[in-house]
C-alpha cells in the first residue's frame, strides 16, 4: 500500500481526492486526506475504503511532520503561503511533492536540496499555473521540432458561469475566491510585448483596453491583459519573440462596465471607509461622488463617468442594488475592496444547480518554410455540478495525474520544477484528455500584429 | 554669543540664514552653517562676520554631536527622514531645534524626553506645514473666541510660477521638487469631508475633480485634493465640522492637461521601463498606447484619451516635445515618473531671470448669532529672484523667526510641537507680515456646500 497524503479538503480538492480514490485499488494507493475541519476531510473522502481523513494543524509541527513521514507522496492544497513547512519536511524525510501554485522564493531556494535527495517538488500543475503550461509547450515544442520560428504566443484563460447558468447581465458568476476578483490586476501596470514593443496599461486603464477571441461552439470573449505577461518568457525558451500577451477571459462587456468600479475607487483594497458598518450601498456608491444637494446620486454618476441614457452598462449597474439606500454594508472598517466584494456577492453568487465553466485559448504564431502561420489552440471545461467543479476539475486533475505518475516513476526529474518539459507535460496531457479536457487545435491564418511589417 | 546652527545650506535656506545674519548684530547671534558642501554653505554666509561654514556630514556621530554640543539652538533644515539623529543629540545635549517637516512617528516618541529637559522641538514651522497652521488658527480661535461655530474649512496651497515668468500653456515651471510633482497624489485615495460626508477620490481621478477659486489681483486658479484633508482635524479643533478641505493650487487648465499623463501611466514610479536609456521621447509616448502599425502616436493617443482636435490640451502637450523622435530619455532602468520628469524638466525649469509666486488660500465657513457667514483669507508672494524665492521666504522665515524666538524665550513651550497656539502663531505671524508675508481677510457671503440643507 503506497500512501498518498493529500493536505488541505478545500472546494478544489474535489476532483483530485476523487481520482485518487478511483484509482487507489488498481494502483494499490491509501489516500489520507488532511485538514484542519476533519468533517470536510471526511466530506471528500465519502467513506471509500481506501481513504482515511485526518485532523492536521499545518503549523503544529509534530502532527504535521508524522503525516509527511508516513507518506509515500506528498500534495499541497493549501493556500502558497503555507507550503513552505511541508516543503521542509518532505525534503528532510525523502518525499516528493505536488502543489498547484506559482513556486514562491522559498521554495525555489531548496531546489539544490531537493536534486540532492532525488527527488521531484512540481509546482504550477495545476489549471493557470499548470494546464497552460503544458498545453502551450506541447504546441511550442512540435513548432520547434518542425523547425519552425515563434514569432507570437498570446494565452488567455477564464473561470465563468457555463452558458446553462448564465442568467446574469454580466455573464459573470463567482466560481473562485471572490476577492481575487475584485483586486484583479492590481499592484502595477501591466506589460507585454507586441511586435518587439513594450507595453504597459496602468490599471484603471485595464479594463479599456481589452482583446476580443472567439471559441467556436461558445461565442464571443474578452480579455484583459494579466500583470506579467513576460513571466514565462525564458522558461518556454521564447526569448526572442516579438509578441507575448497573456490575458484574463471574461464575457464581452464585462470589463468595460467593470471599468465602472475601478473609476469610482471602488476597487481600492488600501484604506478603510469611515462608518463602513452602518452605510447603505446608495451611502457607498455616494462617498466616491462629488457633493452636490440638488442632484441624485445617480446622474451624478453618470455625468462623471459618462454613461448615456441608453447604455446597457446602467442596467448592469443597477442589477446590483448599488443604488439601493435599504441594504446597508455591515462590516466594520471595510475597505472599497471589501464593500465592493460584499455587494458582488448578493448577486455573483452560484445558485444551487449553477454550472461553472473554464475557458483557454492560446494563439501560436510561427514561420515555417518563409510562410508564416497561426495555430488557435482551445479548451472549455463545464462543471458537473457544485462539488465536481471546471475549476476543481481543471486543477485538481492535473495535480492527481501528476502525483501518480511520479509514484509510479513515469515520470522522471529532480529538483523544484514547473511542467514544462515534454516528458512530464505528455503524459499528463494524454491522461486528462481521457478525463475530458481536452484542447481542439486549427490552423488558422496569421494574423499577429503587423502582417505587413508596417511600423507602428 | 548666542551660536545658532542651521544644518542644510540647501535652496531652501537662503531667506533662513539671511534673515538670521541680519539680526546677528543687534541680537548678539552667531550663525554656524553646516552642509555637507563647505562651498555651499560658504555661499550662503557670503562672507558675513557673523557667520562660519562648516563640512558636517549627518551621518558622522562624532562632527555631528560636536557641532550640536556647540550650539545655543538647533535648525535642520535637511530632508525630514535625516532630522531624527539630530533631534536625539539635541534631547541628549540639552538644545531646543526647530524643523519645517512634518513630525515623524520616531520625532513623535522623543516627547516625553522633550518635556523632561524642557525643551522645545518645533516642527511644521514652514510653509505647508507652517504659514498654513499659523494662518489658519488665528483666524480659526478668533472665530471661536466671539463664540462662533466652524462649519467649513477648506486650505489651498501651492507654488507656481510669477506672472511676469509665466511664459509657457501650462502656467506652470518647478519652483520645488520636481520629483514631488510628478509624484504628487500617488499613494491611495485622497479624503476629504463635505457637509457631514466622506469623500474619497482614487489617484486617477484626482485631476478631474479640481475646484476653482479666486485670489484678487490674481486671477483664477484651481486645486486638487490632497491625499489626507482630515490630517488636522482635531490638531485645529474641528472635530464636529461638517467640511474640511485642503487642496493643491494650480493654474486653470493645468489639471486636466496633467491627467492624460496620469491616464497614461507616465507617473508610475513603481517599475521600469525596458531600454529606457535608448529610447526617444516618441517611444515613450508610444509604450504607453496599443500597437497598431497603420495608426500615428498622435491620434492613437488623441483616439484612447478623446482629444478633440481643437483642444488646447493637444498643444500642451506638443510644448513638451512628447512625440519627438529626436529626443532620447538617457536614462538607464528608469520608471516612467523618472522619464517624465526628465521630459518635463526640458520645458519647465526656471529660466534665470524667472520668479516663482506662493499662493495660500483658506476659506472659513461659521455660524454666529444664528447667521451663516464666510470669510477668505489669501496670501500670495511673489520671490525676488533665483536664490531668495518665494518659496525660500514662506519656508525660510518662519523657521528664522521661530529660533530666534525661542532663543529669547518669546516662544514658550516644551516638547515636540507643531505652531497652532496663539502664543506661538501670534508673534510669528506679526513678524512675518513685517517681511511681506501678509494675508488679506475679506468678509464673503457663506457659500458652505448646501446653503439651502438639501440631502445630497
Amino acid at each position: 500500500m503506497r500512501n498518498i497524503l493529500v493536505i488541505g479538503a478545500g472546494k478544489s480538492s474535489s476532483s483530485l481526492i476523487t481520482y485518487l480514490l478511483n484509482k487507489s485499488v488498481s494502483e494499490n494507493l491509501h489516500i489520507i486526506v488532511a485538514d484542519v475541519s476533519l468533517e470536510q476531510a471526511k466530506n471528500k473522502i465519502q467513506q471509500h475504503k481506501n481513504g482515511t481523513a485526518i485532523t492536521l494543524d499545518i503549523l503544529n509541527d509534530i502532527e504535521r511532520r508524522k503525516a509527511i513521514k508516513n507518506a509515500s507522496i506528498v500534495i499541497s492544497m493549501l493556500p502558497a503561503h503555507l507550503h513552505i513547512n511541508i516543503a521542509k519536511d518532505c525534503v528532510e524525510y525523502g518525499k516528493s511533492m505536488v502543489t498547484a501554485s506559482y513556486v514562491s522564493k522559498e521554495m525555489q531556494a531548496l531546489d539544490t536540496d531537493v536534486k540532492a535527495k532525488g527527488l521531484i517538488f512540481l509546482n504550477e500543475i495545476g489549471l493557470d499555473p499548470g494546464v497552460d503550461h503544458m498545453s502551450a509547450m506541447q504546441i511550442i515544442d512540435s513548432i520547434s521540432e518542425k523547425g519552425g520560428k515563434m514569432l507570437l504566443f498570446e494565452s488567455f484563460c477564464g473561470g465563468l458561469v457555463a452558458p446553462e447558468s448564465d442568467d446574469n447581465l454580466w455573464n459573470y458568476k463567482f466560481t473562485w475566491n471572490p476577492r481575487n476578483v475584485v483586486l484583479a490586476g492590481q499592484g502595477g501596470a501591466s506589460k507585454f510585448i507586441q511586435e518587439g514593443k513594450y507595453k504597459y496599461i496602468p490599471y484603471h486603464k485595464l479594463f479599456r483596453r481589452t482583446e476580443i477571441l472567439t471559441i467556436d461552439g461558445f461565442g464571443k470573449f474578452e480579455a484583459y491583459a494579466n500583470r506579467d505577461s513576460l513571466k514565462y518568457r525564458s522558461a518556454y525558451g521564447l526569448d526572442n519573440i516579438l509578441t507575448l500577451y497573456r490575458g484574463t477571459i471574461r464575457r464581452v462587456g464585462f470589463s468595460k462596465a467593470w471599468n465602472i468600479f475601478v473609476q469610482l475607487g471602488m476597487t481600492d483594497d488600501s484604506y478603510t471607509i469611515e462608518d463602513s458598518e452602518t452605510m447603505s450601498y446608495r451611502d457607498f456608491t455616494n462617498s466616491f461622488l462629488a457633493y452636490n444637494p440638488y442632484d441624485s446620486i445617480e446622474l451624478k454618476l453618470r455625468h462623471y463617468l459618462k454613461i448615456d441614457q441608453d447604455d446597457i452598462i446602467w442596467e448592469k449597474l443597477l442589477e446590483l442594488n448599488i443604488f439601493d439606500s435599504t441594504k446597508k454594508v455591515g462590516l466594520k472598517n471595510a475597505t472599497p475592496a471589501q464593500i465592493l466584494e460584499k455587494i458582488l456577492k448578493d448577486s455573483w453568487t452560484l445558485k444551487e444547480n449553477d454550472k461553472d465553466m473554464i475557458v483557454m485559448q492560446h494563439l501560436f504564431g510561427y514561420e515555417l518554410n518563409g510562410k508564416k502561420q497561426q495555430i488557435e489552440s482551445s479548451m472549455v471545461c463545464i462543471g458537473d455540478n457544485q462539488t465536481y467543479t471546471a475549476m476543481a476539475k481543471t486543477v485538481g486533475l492535473p495535480v492527481g495525474i501528476a502525483a501518480l505518475k511520479i509514484l509510479n516513476q513515469q515520470i522522471k526529474a529532480t529538483g523544484v520544477i514547473i511542467p514544462v518539459k515534454k516528458s512530464i507535460y505528455e503524459p499528463i496531457l494524454k491522461e486528462l484528455e481521457e478525463n475530458g479536457i481536452i484542447f481542439k487545435h486549427k490552423n488558422v491564418p496569421y494574423l499577429g500584429y503587423n502582417p505587413e511589417s508596417i511600423i507602428g
